[in-house]
């Protein structure tokens, strides 16, 4: 039983411009989620907004043993997420997993990065 | 019950300058709150110094399933915060909620970033 | 007993370009390891990839009182780990240990980092 | 009883070369100690390497209700710390406390960042 089931990430922030367009320089805002476990892992993203109520869920999963890089820049579905935007996450899922949490900002050619381990809220 | 009521960010320090004075690129400290509980939160914020009695407290509040980052540049009652110089801060709750800690350094106009989850001192 | 003896890191990327060999400036990616207990401690690393079964387990070692900061780009056996890929490992220790997990992107000559605590996810 | 009273960080590595020797912007890796208790607290740091036994302890203090942003690179009793090398270190402190790690590469001048709390493994 490797992690937890509910992790949050309370920042969250996808910076509007990249000086490039290419899918790994383009800034973006990730959960990294590891599921060390034998079955599917099913989660559901739930995106909280300074001034309205919170989006989604966002269904989405990571194969028994695998590892997803998520990009909330690619989540669509129930509705996209705005850029320039401050929000925070919960990450809920039916089997234990480990989320961290990565931001690439590239407005400037001169990168900058972040990650680090989101925070466990639930067993 | 998500989150905790009372964490510690023992690192601090606004840099004075930046090249810009956009608000998305100005120097600046965030502790970032998600409150997902169904009550607004009332937090006091204390600041703590290397050569004097803590200030504050700093009230703040989160709205009921919403999220905020606040910007330590942005305190000014009861005092502002010195620029420059080294502090450490206290999130006092009286609801769970989850604190992570944001720095974008633009001293120099190719920025830095940090950003790590604030560390749970209280239930 | 400092520490744990199983931890995860979600997030794994390796960039493949740098703007500089040299070996501290090559973009990289670490495990940094404390073994502050007086036992050799064995750690077998396991790698979790987006689309196959995991690989390894990698084989490291750090005697007592010492630390060792590996670099996932030296991984050879049982295979090299991808660049440019995206990935996830678990380290599992035989003695508690502390891991702690860095990056060093070079593909700019003006390089960005980023480093978080890992997370422990057994005794 | 705001935190724990031993701390690991297990990764260190101050680089050797600054673009400035400002005391801002000077290559440095430090420990940011928040001390919420009444009661002064009294520290011993030991510093980890790859292949040589422990240095230290280094004696260092947190008055009561203050904080304090310790540069490993000011450490230099019972001796300095080397320059462009790995280390780890653990904290002892007498009193609960909370401690982030911060690192400020200024090797090239734009300048990389990140900070992460600690490892708390002591109660």
């Amino acid at each position: 039983m490797v992690g937890h089931r509910v992790w949050a990430i309370p920042e969250g922030y996808i910076p509007g411009p990249s000086f490039s367009e290419a899918h790994d320089l383009v800034s973006h805002e990730a959960a990294c989620i590891l599921n060390a476990s034998d079955s599917l892992a099913s989660i559901e993203l739930t995106l909280y907004s300074e001034n309205r109520e919170p989006a989604g869920p966002y269904p989405v999963s990571v194969d028994a043993r695998r590892t997803r890089h998520f990009r909330f820049n690619d989540l669509n579905d129930p509705e996209p997420v705005p850029r320039d935007t401050s929000f925070s996450s919960l990450s809920r899922s039916d089997v234990p997993i480990v989320v961290q949490h990565t931001r690439l900002d590239s407005r400037d050619p001169h990168i900058a990065l972040f990650g680090t381990v989101a925070f466990p809220v639930g067993s």
